[in-house]
């Protein structure tokens, strides 16, 4: 099991839920970079919890303590360190969960990898706050991608019945990313935001949760990178983006729509335009034969419902091996996808990052 | 760029469409293992081109020749090195493309990558030809898999607007599984293949191309395999998955269905079946906080319609940088999904056995 | 530049000599583990600077605390996470350093590598107080070894002109690998010490340093691990040795002792003992071909005399870009074996641990 | 185990010493560099058995075969494919080995290894003839370093008794370099060739074989390259270099003359030459805290003698473990080292090229 990803960028995450703390080691950084403090705190306060309603309620103040690094605000090129204290954890609300794992989490293959050893409190290292450490490594990335041209947001795309605009893959503008980048519950639509939010909210009410889908895009990466095989720009999204808790699909381009459409339909095809060489659509988001084509890389991500539910759920024992009806109680998420959108962007912008360099 | 994967048993594909020989080097595939022809060949004539009007009439024999690592039908715990060299190129059909890329083909991004110096002829070593030693490597590593009682197979969901049954999730059959492992064409449901075929045959006769989904399983992983972050069997998968060409989706159970779904009906509920901790259902793939979870592992994967069709084309000429219209000539396939059905199968077992070991 | 090591067990160092903390992430260790506090305390003891007139003057406590990963003190299979802060920092003295290279250290070539903007301040990241850490890892893992019945102990071979005895390359026992553990200056024979000390000494009186030996042995390694060309036994511990700051050469039984032998002499035969094969010598130091042998894994690394001294010495003004005599005031280890000595096992004991699991 | 190296350009090397062929696949080797076959030849050639009394007279035309990855002289950018086919075998010299192993031949550990499954002809995969596929590969990679303006040659500095003058470390010419690069028993000093050929032909003639040191130096390598812990140019190329059979130790600069040294003489000053930093000495072998200095890189290699004598030795026979008196009766080289000369190069081109890329 390992919580180490990238090539030339190696990132090291750390922490379980209720341990002292959580963080990361960012290796192989380039040094030189300034960096923008308030565009690291925004990020982390998009993923940050108990923001509003759609949220769980536990609040964290998710202040990064940089051990490692950074000297006086540019990088040294020395791996950058980072921890958040775990303050607010209440452990007890977990006791119950320790030999009755809860349904569509990882506890149970877990207690079964570690041999019981893992600490399960709050998910221990599996956590989805795991992913605070991910934001901030990724607001790094995204600093050092914005200096070569490369500009990285996302939007909710979907939430239960309710469909966002898409983006419209060929034609993406800086001003709609910076828009997504700087909101915690990014849409195009602005009407779509509320429908979502009620969709939530009914979730919530009813003791339950709801999935959806986040889009992103990343703009001004050059045609030419990446690579067939193990090396192909999609392939290694994917990594990155399925070590996201609760990501279970992810798609490039028209994606799983390629399944009923034609080649005539679907190709891109190329034009002269201001002398360069121009895509005239961009059907396979970005990436031909796991290359960059020069159009903005675009992608989308499934996110399942939150699996804590209020609602009373069926499980087993794993002491007496009998089956028990399990009544989860902590504060939980009715809904992680507005604090997923920044851990996509991160992610992207990690792997990247890692691809560029 | 690199045409290398995994972490124990390391793939180095090799070759070029029109070159001398196209093969693989096996690295760290576990000694003594006792290898059956029969099954390799079975598997390479399923992704071999000229079967039937589904496929491209290009003729190949696809005959592996070993070079290495197998002595008296065992492999003795050294590299196995293969080669299937070309005997029927046909480079001439190729001529007019050097210059002009195939709209929805790596040719572009490919010049920029290798500065023109990249083998143009028959997609060169971008193309789907290469899948012939991932094939080979994969039969080896679903033997080795079969020792440990795992079995992997795939049929095709779904082609143009024909929709094949689904794996029951929960309750997969070792029967269903060498059913499908044995056929050419791979459905669940008999009628189905005729529809399919059908859309493919509309396809063909109009000069176009149609993709679809391939929904594939492995049975008999037990619970505990994979990690986070890096290590997440859906990230470990994925990767290997884009690898092959014209894939441009992977989710895993439910998928991108998720989106739409409360946590209330998505959630796997545990309850005690024969002693054992069982899932009463499995809407997450068999995978659970990026381990495996003891159910089969289910996913599903989206193929693009093949670029090349016969129908002409907006393209730019590379050296004049004017507009030209492409007229593809040579032998394509109407349809790639049923030749990808192996490779897919191909890469799940590479990558799980990589996982397993 | 990466401070990344191993496969299966990925240490991730990070922190600069006066920075916030030093530190490290322990990613994939063994859940399960129950650690011996005292045992890493000694290690970090016989490391630690301030010791004796042997060793550098600064005073640290070098008290490593625990962020995650470790649960009642027992290992969770998550990663391990620690920092040490630095307490005892006297930037001042390197003031004069920052546009002067000192010879033989790191500062030019890291200077050119990252641009200038790496933390000079007692070397930034390359300081040899960076391995502080990895003896805090080495500890760990050396815990994990033991309970497969390994056992890592290292002795001072030579410090200038004095040289102790050699380990009996194929009869070392338990009893004198512990002894040696449980010293922080280790020699075979106690005579040797005494003389070591005298000729550390007399560098020190003058100002200057002096460089040395240090021969490290692992028993209980069974035959069969490791692997031939990227995965030797030999080229992954001295892919490690040579990560440890001052380390100029490594050598595996005989080493360079080989080059005026003959076959004949050199040859460790077989016989058979008490039921199982054994080695009548083990000039090979443990492994053939890449691979273990049985019998002890034995291999010296030669260390270079600390680069910082008193005397002046000749350098360049990066700046002005004219020659400079450079006079170096800190507080500096007129020999830095004996503290390299738990480094040295430290970094064994992780790369074996890596091999075996 | 794993015949799989390199980070950016991965060489995966295959065959067995009397299967089919050998060769290796070169992933990630750059596009567009033009190749001299005639320098290609000349090292197969310097490495080639049967030359003279110095090697084994098992006779090879060791003639490449170009699979894939060059077109026209020029690399492509895809995976280079290369086989060299066994012509000349005499597998009935081998018969009695199987059960019994050669002494400090990887005979017995890789019995335990495989299980007893690996092919023991002429050591199978662990034969010193695999290195073809490394001096092929590493020629590939001699002639992108030049483009880079690197030039890379080793020689002969010791064999049993005799030795020949070293590398000035801080002053070595291109014409010096040129002149070690295209002989096949490379010396500095012309009279040392005759005195070790004549102790090499001793041991011929005695049944016997002698071992000795190489000496390499690259030049023309910039200051900057490489990096700390994982990253060190001393720890890469010992990785690479422990990987050539026979190898037992590797140092760099002073290596372990370090030991009886002073501080003050063996750091290596700098000084302004040409406007530019320049060191006064090299003691350090062109390395510095794991990162290039910008003199050359020089290291030394300790190969032992080499294990296949014609005298009579003691080993166990693994079938009926009785001890047993074993006569090696096929050809063999009595030293292997003017043969390992190109080997090392290779070598250390192959990881200088990865490092610089």
């Amino acid at each position: 099991m390992s919580s180490v990803m990238g090539d030339k960028i190696k990132l090291s995450v750390f922490g379980e839920s209720h341990g002292a703390a959580i963080g990361c080691v960012i290796d192989g950084f380039p040094a030189g970079i300034t960096l923008d403090d308030e565009k690291i705190k925004r990020d982390m306060q998009r993923r940050a919890p108990g923001r509003d309603k759609t949220a769980t309620a536990r609040k964290e103040a998710d202040e990064p303590i940089i051990l490692s690094g950074i000297l006086n605000g540019k990088t040294t090129g020395a791996p950058i360190a980072m921890q958040i204290l775990n303050t607010n954890t209440k452990s007890g609300d977990y006791a119950n969960l320790a030999l009755v794992p809860r349904p569509s989490h990882s506890d149970y293959p877990a207690f079964v990898k570690c041999g019981g050893n893992n600490d399960i409190r709050g998910g221990g290292h599996f956590s989805g706050r795991l992913t605070a450490p991910i934001v901030f490594a990724g607001a790094l990335a995204k600093q050092a991608l914005e200096e070569k041209g490369v500009k990285i947001a996302a939007h909710i795309k979907q939430i239960g019945s309710v469909s966002d605009d898409c983006f419209e893959k060929n034609n993406i503008s800086e001003e709609l990313l910076d828009k997504l980048a700087a909101n915690s519950f990014g849409t195009i639509s602005a009407e779509k935001e509320i429908e979502m939010r009620a969709e939530i909210e009914k979730a919530r009410l009813d003791g339950d949760s709801v999935g959806g889908i986040i889009e992103c895009a990343a703009i001004g990466v050059p045609a030419g990178f990446g690579g067939n095989m193990l090396s192909t720009v999609e392939g290694r999204l994917a990594s990155a983006l399925f070590g996201i808790p609760a990501v279970k699909g992810v798609e490039f381009g028209a994606g799983f729509g390629f399944a009923d459409t034609l080649g005539s339909e679907a190709n891109d095809e190329y034009e002269v335009s201001g002398g360069r060489v121009a895509l005239k659509s961009n059907n396979n988001g970005g990436v031909l034969g796991g290359i960059t084509s020069g159009a903005p890389i675009v992608f989308s991500v499934a996110i399942k419902p939150t699996p804590s539910i209020s609602k009373p759920q069926q499980s087993v024992n794993l002491e007496t091996m009998k089956n028990e009806t399990l009544v989860i109680s902590g504060r939980h998420d009715p809904c992680i996808v507005p604090r997923a959108v920044p851990v996509v962007e991160a992610m992207a912008a990690l792997t990247l990052l890692d691809i560029i360099l």
